[in-house]
């Protein structure tokens, strides 16, 4: 753990409770690299009226803004509580290394935020899902993916 | 499936065609209420330099700014390609009960976008992943989630 980690997660942590007192929801999230915060942010799903907006969510867009980079590789996030799928997700396709949580997925079950449906969904196909999930016309999307494929010139992420 | 599915997954596709021409990543999606279209985006990653930019993520924040509501009940997404976990949590979490999805996610595989580390992790318990991951100060954390239980003029979400 890095030396000054009990600082970037206290950070996190005062975001959560500023956030609960500005009537967001109880969770902030912050981005070092290379020893410096980079960015910060609390949720704001319900100022914003966006339900992406989750506090790791929020932070890695203001880090990747803020470095001009979609990969934040070399960094680290500190979490108030531990992330939900979306989040997870989010900090994988950013490339973070590193993720360190303080309050864990069960303790935010007990406040109302739930996500275990969406880690049980995840694991069924999606045909037994309890969101109705159908496939369509792949043959008429597949172009897309063929056109990708064959240009030369593209931009991989 | 809705009489005017094909349409509208025939737009999600459009979107994912245009937006390979565009130099983005080969992905469109669409959200639909009661029979409208209310959003379509593609996907952004790389003009935009934002890894949480994928079309759903993007169609999902349109539709809730056009809406000025966080949840979207009653919308259906199409999706040009079988959504990643981020996209799943994000659809979940805006309360979408339709998803329709055309290539699937080893169509996505084959051409370079493979999510399948995503899925691995979030199905390891955190002690074990491959992205470092740990717990600390969640007695400093809880705080946070006490105010926000005891908060009685808050908006659930």
């Amino acid at each position: 753990m890095p030396n000054k980690s009990k600082i970037y997660m206290q950070k996190a942590i005062d975001l959560s409770i500023e956030s609960v007192k500005n009537g967001g929801g109880p969770f902030g999230a912050v981005i070092v690299k290379n020893g410096e915060v980079i960015a910060q942010a609390s949720n704001s799903v319900t100022q914003t009226n966006d339900p992406t907006a989750h506090a790791e969510v929020n932070a890695i867009r203001k880090a990747t803004a803020k470095l001009k980079n979609f990969n934040l590789a070399d960094c680290e996030i500190y979490s108030s509580c531990e992330p939900c799928p979306m989040c997870l997700g989010a900090i994988y396709w950013a490339g973070i290394g590193k993720l360190y949580f303080a309050n864990n997925k069960t303790d935010a079950k007990d406040i109302g935020f739930d996500d275990s449906f969406i880690y049980e969904e995840i694991a069924t196909p999606y045909a037994q899902r309890k969101v109705v999930t159908e496939q369509m016309m792949r043959p008429e999307a597949i172009k897309a993916f063929q056109m990708w494929n064959e240009k030369e010139d593209k931009i991989e992420y």
